[in-house]
């Protein structure tokens, strides 16, 4: 099977945690807008929005919310919040004298994540193909009412992630990803996972952390995963979503 | 600002609702599957599995759930079932001893909610540069709990949607996005949706429909965003979730 331009740039995704200090411009800031607009959105209903922050005391504020070493969330070339919206279909609904309270259905939260997302990995796979360097940034739910105040949010919107974008000042190893054979069921899903691939895929794991740390860090998937099970995070979501009328039923 | 072939690639998209009788090769789904694999992944926790679907009986059962007239649910390459997996990294955390109650926790089903979205576009994106046509299949939910059983899906998952995969059979037009200005903001929210761009917009997606259906569709997307909320659908969801101990607190 012969990949192209486009399997190459999705198959090469690393993360960027270090850009340089030059802005986008506006016409990359609207290629982008317009790639993630062009996926797919549930029902036609295009449930998000997506807020550029290029003003430095909010990238600053977000900063902090997310982590304060994660300076990447503050020097980049722009800083896009993923907002999962039903505010605007609330406002055009009333306008036209409909009923809607069903926005605050579970079946609307998650077309909303969803379009949110599908929005977001189409800017992420775009930005990559421009050159550009993109991280995730789920972390600005850490603190989620500050977040939604700083960007002025109303009703009905929860603001999902942040997608750093900006030119890449580092060129980290890609990391490794669990086996296909993993990820992938065919027809029903099976339950059991293969032992032996996981401890390959262990030594795999190990291997990368090993590099990226000049042997600091010995670590394996595994032993990660239960270790990110120690503790529950972020317990406001769950009240936040409510207070926005948000999965309510 | 010029496109390139990925960005050209993302901006063509357009949903495959007609697909040839042509199944995807084992080559093209494990390209599929990587490309998806590639993706962003939150805290490296790679909370997602994809069920690919070709065994005809099921495929039918999944038509009739989302809708008996969705033929392309049943007649395609291959279809691919997202499903956000908080059971895959239970069981990792199970044999090394931890405590892994955290797993039903909102922070977590939002996480794989995220994971799993993002892993589908990639698909979605490499799909469309092979030359293969996509269609994102929510309507899977309409009966979730004879979806889940039908794949075989244990606690701690849920069957976000479906991705139908295949050769085209069609070439639909594009279906018109929101303006750009709509979609996206400057640093903080904008409550207010430019009524004339509205108009404007309402205009462009009734010339849409119109062509899509030789006329016989008369419509506008304001009027089909409020026609939408007339009756709340899906509410199993919720209990659903509850049930298979996801987002509970």
């Amino acid at each position: 099977m012969q990949a192209n331009p486009v399997i190459e740039t999705l198959l090469n995704h690393r993360s960027i945690r270090k850009f340089k200090n030059k802005p986008l411009t506006e016409d990359q800031i609207n290629l982008l807008v317009r790639s993630a607009q062009a996926a797919s959105t549930s029902s036609f209903t295009q449930s998000y929005s997506i807020i550029g922050v290029d003003d430095p005391e909010i990238k600053k504020q977000l900063r902090i919310i997310a982590d304060n070493n994660q300076m990447y969330v503050e020097e980049n070339g722009c800083f896009f919040v993923f907002v999962a919206d039903q505010y605007r279909n609330k406002q055009i609904g009333e306008k036209q004298g409909a009923d809607t309270s069903i926005l605050d259905t579970t079946q609307r939260l998650i077309v909303a994540l969803g379009d949110a997302s599908f929005a977001a990995q189409n800017m992420a796979v775009a930005a990559e193909s421009m050159g550009l360097g993109i991280c995730f940034i789920g972390s600005i739910q850490n603190d989620i009412d500050k977040t939604a105040a700083l960007l002025g949010l109303p009703e009905g919107t929860f603001p999902f992630f942040g997608l750093a974008v900006g030119y890449p000042d580092q060129r980290p190893e890609q990391k490794p990803r669990l086996p296909l054979e993993v990820i992938f069921h065919k027809n029903t899903y099976k339950k059991d996972i293969p032992e032996k691939m996981m401890d390959t895929y262990d030594q795999k794991v190990r291997t990368y952390y090993k590099t990226r740390t000049d042997n600091r860090r010995d670590d394996t998937w595994t032993a990660e995963i239960a270790r990110g099970l120690s503790a529950p995070a972020r317990m406001r979501l769950k009240p936040f979503l409510e207070k926005q009328q948000l999965g309510r039923r």
